[in-house]
């Protein structure tokens, strides 16, 4: 984890706050109270470190951030909300984040005349990317602290409605996002070409984070981190789960070598991999290749505004089905990566069975890949974004199946 | 995230089992039920990846993981409990973890014969540490799933019989713990001979991680990483608030460099801090040094079974308070580590009003430190475990202000 100043003045994201008043009157919500951390960068620009900050975004356009004292400095780099601080604990005094919030928070709110609200709040399980190496979770104490305190109050599930603003990005999230695919690809491109045959699976994962924390040193996110894998030989055939694993095994003349990375620039989440070969591929890797460099060509070629996420799924499946690797892709071609880092619902769920209609400023993986038992996996992830002109790919570098001149 | 292939036969951990099964008794409750990674870890021996498994343990000594397939291998390794498995999702459904858990749970329950229980849960908010780069909330999703399919069940608040489980240590779990210590004080050896005056503070975390990765893949735990941070020159003053940040800034001459880690080995996690000088240290800093070894022997020559959590923390203020270095000390002296990482409120409290008594088996930090605003800060961080013979510290290598060689 790594921080920067940056010296830039914080801009207002004005077409995102008008969604939200948008999304909020339709709704016939008053505010939207979130501490999920992806939530709260969607409603003030703030990626809370330690997830125990509250947002609180009104339909009057009150952006409010109620967060721990340390986190004042770095917040104020990134959203111009206003600002409410709480001390979770001192040398006078043992408390928790919930003892410590809960009576900024409700002053906040009667502050702004909300006591007969209705507020929209996070409700259901999610799955959300990981801020810090530790994080806090109020589980349903922020509903228990507001419902107790204001028993006129309305609160609601703003689950879906938090997932629907979340699906497409404002052109300043989207440059956020851009900038975080930068500095993934300078961390590819030097790291391939310091992997050699005999390294370590953990080593070589090691060498792509290494170029990471130099590569976004030269970007100044604020905060960024990266996670990367290699999975190698027969371990890649076993990279279809719904987590990456590093394993030991050094990597070998012939083998297939699958770099996987999520990474996060100022909260913004990349979802990338690529596969390189040892050497010049033989011919059963070209023919992995090939059908999956097609069968993204095909999935590009078929996104664009208003179509079925479900047809862009297709379009690469049949590609695979075609060449016989049908059966070796065993997972979605897609999902929603932004907020998101490894979250297979998040919208649009480029799947079979999604129901999702792609539209512009979506933003999601397209991952097609092959995984072979005892052999080997092959896949090649971009993060692409849906313009008025198509698909837009934000990390057009190395093809999959890249052969590198490894020496050992 | 690296992970090795584990061939020891894993052993169930029959002390934390008893301790398990006498407080359910002393409660009166049928079982235990619980999501968060360090609990189902503690309950079963099974530290989850994505944070949607569910452990059970009931008074009966039926131990049981409802865990998503992908998990299964994984979990093999580490636990003994009973594995039951969902899929959440595949390329046929689309579907969450909330709703792929709540039949095999049910099912479970209705099995066990606890359709009439009285059930411990995660009920208040914690900050826990993350096991993967995103990770699953059920929020009170599983307390509604269980309320809902049996009616005539009881569901109580165990946050507070969960912290007093987790406050003492095994046998067992303090072997894992020392492996984890023992993994970081490899990376801290060699990256301590790597640094060098001009890195950049990025740079500088990345050669501790990189020798981290290096020294787990000898030491075999199934999962382990590290978060390493370095703070330099003025930014180490900064260092007293809750979270750690690297910054950009180069080392220079004359400099004090924190070097600040939270890892894990298998779930269980480590909090070490070691502050080095480029070059000798000058008469502030051999100040600073002598004040903060000797405020670390005072602390760890009081701690025993039966003390005050709140007496080692004044015997070591009481130090730094004699050597003007008082208010310069700006934090408790230290907290619950090992389920934890970066939790304040995790017992035992070593804090000025901590209500916390010592026990055999305890492990937290013992982190005097000095922060002088605008000039530096220095901290020694260590790991220590009680034992009927004191205080055994599971970090011990490199003193405060270990002056290095540092090579421009």
């Amino acid at each position: 984890m790594t921080d920067a100043v940056n010296t830039a003045p914080v801009k207002p994201d004005t077409e995102r706050v008008d969604r939200i008043v948008t999304a909020l009157r339709e709704s016939k919500l008053d505010a939207l109270l979130c501490s999920i951390p992806s939530h709260v960068l969607m409603l003030t620009g703030y990626w809370p470190v330690m997830a125990n900050t509250v947002a609180l975004f009104t339909a009057d356009k009150a952006i409010h951030l109620v967060l721990p004292e340390d986190e004042e400095e770095i917040a104020a780099q990134m959203s111009v909300a206003q600002r409410t601080s709480f001390h979770p604990g001192s040398l006078s005094q043992i408390t928790t984040a919930e003892k410590a919030v809960a009576q900024p928070l409700v002053d906040l709110v009667h502050s702004l005349g909300l006591d007969r609200f209705r507020i929209g709040m996070e409700w259901d399980g999610s799955l959300d990317p990981s801020s810090y190496l530790a994080q806090f979770r109020y589980g349903s104490m922020l509903r228990d602290i507001m419902q107790n305190a204001f028993p006129h109050g309305t609160l609601l599930p703003a689950d879906d409605l938090l997932n629907q603003l979340s699906m497409t990005k404002t052109p300043q999230e989207l440059d956020h996002l851009r900038c975080a695919c930068k500095i993934v690809q300078t961390a590819y491109e030097a790291g391939s070409n310091a992997l050699q045959i005999g390294l370590q699976e953990p080593q070589a994962a090691e060498l792509f984070r290494s170029a990471f924390a130099a590569a976004m040193s030269r970007k100044h996110p604020v905060r960024a981190d990266a996670f990367f894998f290699c999975m190698s030989g027969e371990n890649s055939a076993k990279a279809h789960a719904a987590y990456a694993r590093t394993r030991e095994r050094a990597i070998e003349q012939g083998d297939l070598v699958m770099i996987h990375c999520n990474s996060h620039a100022d909260g913004y989440w990349t979802d990338v991999t690529r596969t390189y070969t040892c050497g010049e591929p033989d011919a059963k890797q070209q023919a992995m290749r090939s059908a999956i460099m097609e069968a993204r060509s095909a999935a590009l070629a078929t996104i664009t505004s208003g179509v079925a996420a479900s047809e862009v799924d297709k379009a690469a499946r049949d590609v695979l089905t075609d060449r016989g690797f049908g059966k070796s892709f065993k997972h979605a071609t897609g999902h929603g990566v932004c907020f998101a880092a490894a979250n297979h619902d998040a919208i649009p769920r480029v799947h079979p069975e999604s129901t999702d209609i792609l539209e512009t400023g979506m933003t999601f993986n397209i991952e097609p890949a092959i995984y072979i038992d005892g052999y080997g996996g092959m896949r090649h992830c971009d993060v692409v974004v849906v313009t008025n002109q198509g698909a837009e790919v934000l990390t057009e570098f190395q093809s999959a199946g890249l052969s590198l001149e490894l020496h050992s």
